[in-house]
């Protein structure tokens, strides 16, 4: 059983990023589900190495990650003035934007630090902004975890006894700082007694939902089956399948389009041809209200990621291949969009505009 | 890189299955693409040991394989009357057909075997049965490259000139004696002269497309790149793909469903949703004159094809899988079956009947 070396310890809750004796803690995500180990960043490119190569992955928690970047680089102590500061984290934010282009929260997450400093420079104080930029980070992680609670408590009210759920790569504890959002949802659902089931795919190229929407689920000890992303067509017609709940890394206000994991359009459009409703969870910090489905870059990753499943080559060599990160599911095959603020079809997505933003 | 040593000798082309100094030949395809080497099977139980690791695959090339396997068991010279000869047929004849449920060729070939050794059987001379069911054996493996041969004639009139095809597992040279179906179709239309290219579908969890199909395309010199299944809804919405051509593993001419390779079903509901053709592309041994849908017994393969990657694993233990080797596309999600004898909408594939049984 080459490389089967089971993760020994269960910690009850998993924490993706956290902050720990001025150092900024992640999950080495690349090493599940055989090793439960932390990476340490000393500084913001520490950071942005993390989320370039995907030690730390998932929306909501690369914005987290990157904030808390940001603290490292408030904290680097080179900076004696608060106009090197500014110009100090304006660069930390360049660098840490830089590194994935499609989930929106990783600039959301951003913008949000970089106004809470630019209040506290008004102060004149080094001191001040730096601890502003670090308690504003630590309070992103701590509303994130609420936030997954609140999406989960929106969601669980759709799921029914019964009810066997297929999800898409990792969107649980993982994917953000704690709980998770789809795989929040199937918690509450969970949580609140409902007798569910879960098929997940496995998610190719990178395996999210083999590696670690398994290890979540059997932490949850809610029953599941993996499947390969091609047969989801065929648990559907075998009507194994009441309800699809997924994840995003942005959301199109405007438009109603979902941007998420590649192969979630084929699950939806499977999903919309044998009626089964499609639910996107997320966190309205994942909303873009500006973008247009043009607008949206979407990642190719390195051609490797196909050639390879861990250290196996599957492929001749010189193959071409496509690698997106992401697709784009258009609004008619989503059911609704399940936010910590309550479900929202895609054409209504809008009418949170106001309550987002006079926050 | 490691385990990419890639296959030096590039035969002009590929014969899968073949007969050679009293021994039947394989290619063992779970080597390639790395390693093109042969397996030597001395009896009908080694035979049916490679089919059933799927050391050789693909409807068509089991159909050989068996028959060939027949041979063997013939030849054994255990049996000196033509009695005992029979006796022994009937028992290889059901070891070999037990070895997989779903492709029909396996059950065609092991039928035409058997009325050509009972025919045979009349003249009640052992050497002149022996030498019948070599002889026929033989001539399927000849006629089915010449089967596809025709498949790809009447194929390539339908592909056009600057044609992107989609095609998924691999339906080549490696899943027949030669040629290929569904790449014989692809092959046809370049040796045409059309400019064409090809999306290959990695195909979890076996891997057939980057291995085996990925291989035959780089030895045809056909453009080609490779996705993961997921990512077939992506390349059909950013208007990549021109036509879908896959191979089939038992076509109900009754009802005009198709039995292939667990996925099809998945990328026929999105070649439908985008208004893309989809053909099967299969010799009319690959047509069930009599089954209905819920008569076809979906083989079920060991969980591990699921969990493992070749020797990587890639799920926690204890991970229980779906792992259905075919799944059916129904008629109304395929455009037309190419065959040897003519292209047929799935409702008209019982005109095939009379031509077919008064051979």
């Amino acid at each position: 059983m080459n490389g089967l070396i089971e993760v020994g310890f269960m910690p009850k809750e998993l924490r993706t990023v956290f902050w720990k004796r001025n150092q900024v803690r992640l999950i080495d995500q690349r090493k599940l589900p055989f090793k439960l180990s932390y990476i340490s960043c000393n500084s913001y490119r520490d950071v942005a190495f993390a989320i370039k190569n995907m030690a730390v992955r998932g929306a909501p928690a690369i914005g987290v990650a990157a904030a808390m970047g940001m603290a490292l680089a408030a904290k680097s102590g080179k900076n004696k003035t608060v106009e090197k500061l500014m110009l100090e984290l304006e660069k930390a934010k360049k660098v840490l934007a830089s590194t994935r282009p499609t989930a929106i929260n990783l600039y959301w997450a951003l913008e949000r630090v970089m106004k809470v400093a630019r209040e506290a420079a008004k102060s004149g104080n080094v001191e001040h902004v730096i601890s502003s930029v670090l308690e504003e980070a630590k309070k992103m992680a701590d509303e994130d975890v609420e936030v997954n609670r609140a999406i989960g408590r929106q969601g669980s009210t759709i799921i029914k006894d019964g009810d066997t759920i297929l999800t898409h790569c990792n969107a649980g504890s993982l994917a953000t700082v704690g709980y998770g959002t789809a795989l929040g949802v199937i918690r509450a659902a969970f949580e609140d007694g409902k007798s569910i089931s879960v098929i997940a795919t496995e998610t190719r190229p990178k395996l999210q939902g083999a590696r670690l929407t398994a290890f979540e689920l059997k932490m949850m000890g809610v029953p599941f089956k993996l499947i390969t992303d091609g047969m989801v067509g065929y648990v559907m017609q075998q009507g194994l399948v009441s309800k699809v709940v997924v994840g995003a890394d942005r959301i199109l206000a405007r438009s109603g389009h979902i941007v998420n994991k590649i192969g979630t359009l084929t699950i939806a459009i499977s999903a919309k041809h044998f009626g089964i409703p499609l639910y996107i969870a997320a966190p309205t910090s994942t909303i873009d209200f500006e973008s247009r489905p043009e607008d949206v870059v979407i990642e190719f990753r390195d051609e490797d990621e196909v050639h390879y499943v861990g250290r196996t080559r599957i492929t001749p060599k010189g193959v071409k291949t496509i690698n997106p990160a992401f697709d784009m599911t258009p609004p008619e095959l989503v059911t609704a969009v399940i936010t910590e603020k309550g479900i929202y079809e895609p054409h209504r997505l809008m009418e949170l505009y106001r309550s987002i933003t006079s926050q």
